[in-house]
This record gives structure tokens, C-alpha cells and sequence, in this order.
């Protein structure tokens, strides 16, 4: 091993979770996956790695920064198919139905796993995060897209949250905006990708951007991630592209037509009721429409109550694979902290891989931004450690004694550990303890052992009580209970 | 979306776990975490990417094959830290030590976690993989590394399996074999390479190898993966380096003395008698020879029965980082698929980071590995989906009766699905539920529905019950239980 020392860090953007955070990242990851299975969906997983082009589509335009994978020892082949991790969950589902022929349709499927992107990283924002989707691949049934909701509504409320809103549209109305307010078609990709911004930057800002004389440069460029002018991996860097504006030079008549549209408010029926006048004759419209009163039905029938839920026709979503419904959650208590929880219908995107078009529906979890909102809204608590009892060593030639206190605690079913620790004072062994707040502490000497008992210390009480070494056991136990 | 369509593959040596193999690997997980967590062990996660010479210590002569991975839109920049993806969790775990200095020591850790190698995949061996560690770090304890036996043996057990044996050495009494055997200190990680391999080339062949003539040109060559002749990622290739022989040139009399330690049998006992004769006077073999009678009584005075366990003086176990105590663990039932749990002491990986050496000791398992040995034992039964209850649409213009069914089924617990394939006949229905084993189907015709009455059909007696719309719930539990 060499002399000099090598950093500890991690690449910018990558991080450690510590026992402290994982007991209780667990234990949400945990509920979730408890309230997919209950749905019907069935657990997969994919390689953390896949063809580039699988994650791309081929397409020349994809401008998210991936990571790119290459073996140490391998030479670069020309026309070599390329490998990268991959992004999301959703792109490797659609391979995964066009690969697996025998996976049963429709399939429900949920998949829990890390997802990597190279753009720089910033407050809250990871090149390394997770995410955790369910899905289901096979049906046009509007009853699929109302079960995701009320998914999305039932996992919050296992979450112990009920203050969130899961908020929805149809990428049909937004499809129709080009015929409803007279602008061409190719510009609408342009266009959503203004509106998904409108919760930040606001009405008044969207109509600027949309009038704004047309970039001859360019358009849409405000989406891509700027390129990268260094490589440095410290995740210090600010200035992210978003601030930089550009026109689409839309006509101020189109462009009150769409903000029309996008301030239709009140309660679900009214919204429903007014967008059914404007899009009246627009067929793309009209079935984005039916399509959610359909979805407003089936959460109607099952009782998801109203207050959780609602269609807002601002809601975007800005992937372009989406075909039809979208969803999204906010919680009512973070409005800044954006979705955590939010997907659509994808009817196409299985069509990279095959002739058949087979259609979707899914959401996907943010966990790192949720676990996040979980710990703001101090729904959260946790401990450094999940030992519930630590055996103490006050004589080393007693170890084996020790043991079989370890021992019959462990098959009783409680988390213990013996002390280790370098430092042999008993004080540094209750230091110990208390440091890593372990709630329950053997104490055993010489005079105990002689006697067949043991001490049993409380450590939230602080009380401490001696009793016959027979019921170890049971006097850890109710204290623990 | 472009019109050739993108082959759905995955890269050689990586694939997808649908949810027949899913639901069982995710029952073998939870079990393993309940024991380790039994025995104290706190979890912990941390990055699938570390920078390189993290990975390497900035050994120049690291010959694993990693995968590099490097952003899409970045440029290579000398004197820039590259980053790869984790070869293992143990090395990752050291530079946590470094990084995070409040960690409590001794510190317990689990975790459980992808690896990637970029070595050609054969059949079983991956070139994504999972691994379950358990690691204590901070103590030079013994009851540690007896506790990681002991842990070993417990979670066998907790997985329904008994026929198993954790074999055990000390690598102070590998690196006492120069003064024992009288060979240069500096031949030793050669000779342990090739010991390391006496479980699949045998004795006999061992001995060839240490004493056939030296190769000039290097040594310790053929633990070295082949340069990549190709970046082919098919998978097909074959040739392992592993046939070819390199030649040490120890002498006969060396090679008899070295063959004589190995031969030592016995029971646990005698081989420590007799290797205790061998090592007299050589202090670190000494030093083994007391650390593993200390482990041999821990373990007994923890009641693990002897039959689980013994010192084996051949395990040797290929990593170069063990200073101490080495374990491996085989199936008495599956001698040939190797090692599926295995470890050792490591009191010097940490200083690759840091001027404090800081001891360590811990086992893994290969997930993959011990799955498919369960999978061979037939200890694992699987079925395509883990849905309890089918709910069928007979009439579509009753879906808000039968989505009120699900949602009582879910509010119960039962893992419960309604159907929405699009062939709608009631044979196509019943197929699904056959095909996916799904075990209890509710039916609800008009008929039903005017009676207030559902069909509840148990699919495994092909038995089929009407019962009041109130009483669904119970009928359902009551054939699932």
C-alpha cells in the first residue's frame, strides 16, 4: 500500500447515507413498496447499465448528460455499441416489455433503484438519486391512469402525510393547443416546455417568453443543460441555463388564447365543464377530456376523497414521451420543494424497441426529494443506531458469559450488540451508549455473576434494576415494549 | 421517434429480474437484513461511483477490470480524478471511515449493493452483481471475528438451510509459511495466489506450480485477467486465463514443507495441536495459531454447533487486503458452486486513507451466487406475481362496483389486481389468473349484482362460492390464509 494517501471524498453530486438515515429511508421505502404490492404491482429490477441508444432512442437531439460506462481494460471499437447507467426507470421497462415476451400483459410492474444524470449538481439536487416507480404496460383502460392516482394518494397517507394534492391533465388538451389558439404544430414541444416552467417563474413570465421575438439562433435551447466547461467534479458550480430567455415569437392574440386556457379554475367539475366549452370541435381535446372525467369517476367510486386530488390544466410534466394523462403531487405544506411523486401515459415509448405500439401508464417516487419533504415536515425520526440492547464487557475473562447473554437476546429477537470498543472504563462503555442512544444496557461483573444475576439499565428512564440472570431476557424485552 | 427501431438487449454479463425471480430474491434480502441486523449491524449506503484511485489505493498494478464511467458531455482533462463504479463494498466502506470521522467506533455496518467487474462473463459469473456485507470496524477484538462466524452460520440457518460448513484460517500463519518453509518474504502474495486455487486444482497440481521453473518475464501473471482482445459485449467468449501455468521455482524441499501444513486433518482441535507443534517459533504463525483458538471458543461458548464450522488450514481467500482471520463458507450439498459467504480481517484497508490504521473484520455474501444454490437446493418456491385476488370485469358499466371491491380487498391487505387486459371475454379473464397463479378470483355479474351477492372462486381447489357483497372481504382472507 502506498505512502502517500489517497482522498476520501466522493465525485460531486454522490453521497454516503449513514445508518442514521438509512433506518429511516428503509423503513419509507419499506411502506411504499407495502402499498404497491397491495395495488398488484410485482417487483423487477434492470442493470444499473444500458445500450446508449436504448436510453436515447437513437435520437440525435437527446440532450440530458449521461453517464457513459467503458470497461478499464477496453479499446474503443468504431461502431461499437456504446453503454451508459442509466436515467430513469421507465425507458428500461420499455425495453423489458419488448425483450420479455412472456411477461404477462397488461403488466404491473414497481422497480425501486438508483438513477444517474450528469448535470451539475446543486442544493438537493444529485447526480446519483433514487427512484421508485410503478407502472402498468398493456392497457388503454382509464381505470389503469385512476388506480395510479389513487396509488399516489394511498402512499402518501401510508407516509402518514394527508396534506398533498395530487394535481392532473391531459397532454391531449395540451395538444390541442396548437388548433385552440392558432399557432403551428411543430412548436408545441417548444411551447410545453414553457408552460411545465409556469409554477416557477409565474403567468406573466410564460406570456414574455411565448411573445418574445423569435431566437434566430435556435429554439427550445433553453432546456438543455449548458455544456460543460470544465469537468470539475466539486459541485460548486451555480449558473444553471434556466435563467437565459428566448422568444418563440408567438402573436400576443395566440398567446391570450393560451393563457385563457391555462386560467380556467374552481373545483374539478367547473374546470371540466369551461374546457369542455373551449375545446369544443378540437377532437384531441374532447378525448383528453373524456378520458379525465373518466378518471375522475373511478376516484370517485373508490372513494379517494377530493380534497387529494383535482385536475389543474397547468400541469405539464416536461418528458416528452407522455401521450396522455399526466399526474403530479404537491404537498401542501412544501409548495416550493416541487413534485415528488408524479408520471403519465406513455403510449409510444415501447414502439423505440417494437412494431407494436403498446401503451402505458406509470408514476415515479423521487425518494431523495421526498425523504427530504418527509424529515421538513418532521414526520421522520431517527436514531444512530438500530441496537436496541448492548451487552457490556466489565470483566474480559467473563466474555463467554457475555456471549450467551448476546446470545439468548438475539434469538429472542432483540438488536443487540457487545461492547468492542478499545476503551475498557466502564464509563467509556456508557458513553458509548448513550452517544448511539441504545434505549437498553447489560452490566455484569464479578459480584453479579457470583450471585446469578444481572443489571438491566434504562437507559431513557435511567434507572437500572438487578434481576436474575433466567430472566434477562424478559426484563429487556418490557423495557423495549 | 426515429422508425428503425433500437435493439432491446441488455450489455453482456448484466440482466433484468422479472418478478417470478424477484419476489424471492427479495424474501432471501429481507431475511438476511433481519439477522444482521439482529446481530447489530446498522445499514449503510453509499455511491455506485468512486473515483478510481479510491477503488485502487493508486496501486499501479491493480489488475481487476473496472468500468470507468465518465459524463457525456465531458471532456478529458489532464490530471482530472476519473471515477469508476464500485468493484466490491468493503473498499468503499474504508473510505467512509476516513470521510466520516463521527462515526462511532467500534462501528457495525451492513450493506447491501450492486458491484460491477468487467471481467468476461461465463456462465453464473455477472459482470453486475450484489453483494451483502457486514463488516466491524475499530476493534482487534477476537468475539468480532467470531461473531461474523457466528453471524455466518445464523443467517444459513435463518434461510432454511443446514447443510453448510464455515471453514476458517488465520493468514498470520499464511504469512508465517516463508520462515516456516524457508522462502523469500517477497514470494509470498505468489504463493497464496496459487494456494488459493487448491480447492479446484488440487494438491498435486498446487505443488507443480510452486516448483516448476520460474518464468523469467513475470510472475503472478495468471491472477491477471487477459487484455481484452475485443470489446465485444456477446458474452460468448471463452478462455479464461486461468489454464495457463507460470512456474515459481521453489525448490522440492520448500514445496514439501508447504504440502506437509496444508495436509494437517483433524478435527478443529487436532489441527490446531499439530499446527501449534509446526509454528513454534515462529511468532506470527504463534499469533494465528492463539487468534483462532480464541474464535474456536467464542463460538462454543455461544452454543453454534460444532458441525457448522472448523479451521481448515488451506483457506487461503484470493484478496490481498486480509491481515488476520479468513472465513469462507461452503455448501455441504453444492461443493462445486465455491464460496457463496465469505471474509476476513482487514487491520490495514482503512490506511489508504488515513494516517491511523484502523482495524477491521467482516464476511460477504454473493447474492447472485447463494441464489441460485438455494434455487438448486429447492429451497426457494416462486410464482409469476405476487397478486392474491383477481377481481374480473364482467360488465364494464359495473367497473365502479367492481373498483369498489378492490378497494376493500386493499384496505384489508390482499394483494389485489382488477383485471384490465383488452380481450374482454371471460375465458381470456380466467386465463390471465390461471397463467399468473393467482389464487382467489372474484366474479360479479348482473345477476350478482341485482342479488348483492359476488363469486368468489379459489383457484388452487377450482371451487367457486357465491357470497353477499358484505361478506367478500372474508371470504377472501379466509381462503388465503
Amino acid at each position: 500500500m502506498s505512502e502517500t494517501k489517497v482522498q476520501p471524498d466522493s465525485p460531486g453530486g454522490f453521497r454516503d447515507y449513514l445508518p442514521r438515515q438509512m433506518q429511516v429511508r428503509q423503513k419509507m421505502l419499506a411502506k411504499i413498496r407495502e402499498v404497491f404490492e397491495r395495488f398488484g404491482f410485482d417487483p423487477l429490477e434492470t442493470p444499473a447499465t444500458e445500450y446508449f441508444d436504448v436510453l436515447t432512442g437513437g435520437d440525435p437531439d437527446f440532450d440530458m448528460v449521461l453517464y457513459k460506462t467503458r470497461r478499464s481494460n477496453g479499446r474503443v471499437t468504431s461502431g461499437q455499441r456504446e453503454t451508459a447507467l442509466r436515467f430513469d426507470l421507465t425507458v428500461p421497462l420499455a425495453r423489458v416489455i419488448a425483450a420479455h415476451q412472456e411477461l404477462p400483459r397488461p403488466f404491473k410492474r414497481y422497480q425501486c433503484g438508483s438513477v444517474w444524470r450528469g448535470e451539475k449538481p446543486q442544493v438537493g439536487r444529485y447526480r446519483e438519486f433514487m427512484q421508485f416507480d410503478a407502472d402498468t404496460v398493456g392497457t388503454f383502460s382509464m381505470v389503469a391512469d385512476a388506480e395510479i392516482v389513487w396509488l399516489m394518494c394511498e402512499t402518501m397517507r401510508s407516509l402518514g402525510v394527508d396534506r398533498f394534492r395530487v394535481r392532473f391533465n391531459n397532454r391531449k388538451l395540451s395538444n390541442g393547443l396548437p388548433a385552440y389558439a392558432g399557432f403551428p404544430e411543430e412548436s408545441i414541444g417548444d411551447v410545453l416546455r414553457v408552460l411545465d416552467k409556469l409554477d416557477k417563474i409565474g403567468i406573466d413570465e410564460v406570456v414574455k417568453q411565448l411573445t418574445a421575438p423569435l431566437r434566430t439562433e435556435s429554439t427550445g435551447e433553453e432546456m438543455k443543460t449548458q455544456p460543460a466547461e470544465d469537468e470539475s467534479d466539486d459541485g460548486e458550480d451555480a449558473a444553471p441555463a434556466e435563467a437565459v430567455e428566448y422568444g418563440f415569437g408567438l402573436s400576443p392574440q395566440v398567446t391570450a388564447r393560451i393563457k385563457e386556457f391555462l386560467e380556467i379554475t374552481g373545483t374539478t367539475d367547473e374546470i371540466l365543464a369551461q374546457a369542455d366549452v373551449m375545446a369544443n370541435g378540437i377532437p384531441i381535446m374532447e378525448e383528453g377530456l373524456t378520458e379525465l372525467r373518466e378518471i375522475v369517476a373511478y376516484l370517485r367510486a373508490v372513494g379517494v376523497p377530493d380534497g387529494f386530488w383535482g385536475v389543474d390544466l397547468t400541469v405539464t410534466r416536461g418528458l416528452a414521451y407522455y401521450t396522455g394523462p399526466v399526474f403530479e403531487m404537491v404537498l401542501t405544506d412544501l409548495p416550493n420543494i416541487g413534485s415528488v411523486f408524479s408520471g403519465g401515459r406513455y403510449d409510444n415509448l415501447v414502439s423505440r424497441f417494437m412494431p407494436d405500439s403498446i401503451p402505458a401508464t406509470g408514476a415515479s417516487i423521487g425518494v431523495d426529494r421526498l425523504f427530504a419533504a418527509l424529515e421538513q415536515l418532521g414526520t421522520v425520526v431517527s436514531t444512530p443506531t438500530l441496537v436496541q440492547a448492548l451487552v457490556t464487557v466489565m470483566d474480559p475473562t467473563l466474555m463467554n458469559a457475555y456471549l450467551s447473554m448476546v446470545r439468548d437476546l438475539r434469538e429472542a429477537g432483540v438488536r443487540t450488540a457487545i461492547y468492542f470498543g478499545q476503551e475498557m472504563a466502564f464509563k467509556a462503555q456508557m458513553a458509548f451508549a448513550t452517544s448511539q442512544e441504545i434505549p437498553v444496557v447489560v452490566i455484569c461483573g464479578t459480584r453479579e455473576m457470583v450471585d446469578g444475576t444481572v443489571q438491566v439499565r434504562d437507559m431513557r428512564a435511567r434507572t437500572q434494576t438487578a434481576v436474575p440472570r433466567a430472566s434477562l431476557v424478559e426484563r429487556v424485552r418490557s423495557l423495549l415494549s
